[in-house]
């Protein structure tokens, strides 16, 4: 399993993943899901994956070879707007379908995977995408500025409650990683390290790219912090009038 | 879809479950998925039940009239202790799948059934079970004190986070609300109005039964003061410091 989720707020862009992989619960491993492509201040696209490893591996090494597309070969660095972009990624995950998809439906293996897209690109806004498996996709907006893939029903509640488009990117960086830390304390198959990437707006740069490990102090005190917070939130509510103690 | 939870405390039991059902989002509608067998002083029995409508009435109706088992007919009124009413509800499961089954099985619909069964009878422990569609079950211990139904998983972080088996029965009451809160929040087909049930240790009777709509005070309380709360919690939590402002 996976959790990745993408904040498209006012003043940028923050994209979290998850690193585990797993072909079992007793087969783990270490995988970054996190992929840029960036020219420094022409453009700086990143994309976060879940489904099966060998599918976003594949539309991955497509993507970076070069798909053909409206005539021409593209890749990230050649597409003139997000928009196209997205275009291109779902049209590498259709080649991978159509190379791969025939043989896993006759092993009745299902063709799974989902890509967030978040970047800038000179001249165009910043804009965030869920792909889907279908290569058609979504796009967050200012009512609903943040978008998940993989595990995502843990981590949803947080910010469904706190996050809005004017939110910082600081508490962004905050809400992504206590939404994180809601899913990895539920779901074993989501697992440290974390990849963190954050892009302010208008400037198509990477303002921090970090992988943030169990021995974090930031990442602990998120933790430690969140879990005592809630702890005293509950406890300082009145107790249900209706019971007789 | 349904969110019921069951909480197996020191003190006693709670148990909260939400009343909407739905045929598709077109059509939803508020039947009581919450159901009781007490004999005052003897026996509380609480069932919780999620999946299709038609499945868990018909068990329910099964239960009633009783249901051959070990030789005799039995009812929740009549089993000797809280594993042999854990059978009994996995037997009534039996007979609607026996009964339905097969033709549900032949028009491609999912026999989708769980029930939470929560309760004590005098001269034995008070008990949580989780009763599946095939009649197994699982119970509740001190190391895992919730077990929930239906759509759990929006709910499930404040419950890893919070619940112990030593948390007051009050305290579950609240963590319960929250719990529910968090899954309302995000998923339509669940909604109010709530049936909570409360029973104290060794009385095998019921402390609280209530019905709680939208315009509940205390659950309005719990609903601004959570949010309240969480708001200032992520709001008291210093910056990343990898950011520079």
């Amino acid at each position: 399993m996976t959790y990745c989720v993408g904040l498209c707020l006012e003043d940028g862009l923050v994209m979290l993943s998850d690193t585990r992989t797993n072909a079992g619960v007793d087969n783990i491993s270490t995988f970054s899901k996190m992929f840029t492509a960036t020219a420094p201040d022409e453009r700086m696209l990143c994309l976060l994956s879940a489904g099966n490893l060998a599918i976003t591996q594949s539309a991955w090494n497509r993507l970076q070879e070069g798909i053909a597309f409206d005539g021409t070969t593209h890749t990230l660095f050649t597409v003139p707007s997000m928009f196209q972009a997205a275009r291109l990624v779902g049209e590498a995950i259709r080649e991978v379908y159509r190379a791969d998809g025939p043989t896993l439906s006759a092993q009745n293996i299902g063709f799974d995977v989902s890509v967030l897209l978040g970047g800038q690109i000179a001249g165009g806004p910043m804009r965030l995408y869920l792909v889907y498996a279908a290569g058609n996709f979504i796009e967050a907006t200012p009512d609903n500025p943040f978008l998940q893939i993989g595990e995502l029903k843990y981590g949803k509640p947080i910010l469904d409650r706190a996050l809005a488009f004017d939110t910082s990117l600081e508490d962004g960086v905050k809400l992504a990683l206590i939404s994180m830390d809601s899913t990895l304390r539920s779901n074993l198959t989501v697992g440290l390290p974390l990849d963190l990437l954050v892009s302010r707006q208008g400037t198509q740069t990477i303002a921090l790219q970090r992988r943030i490990s169990d021995e974090d102090p930031y990442l602990r005190l998120v933790r430690d912090g969140w879990s005592a917070a809630l702890r005293e939130a509950w406890q300082a509510m009145p107790p249900p009038p209706w019971m007789e103690s």
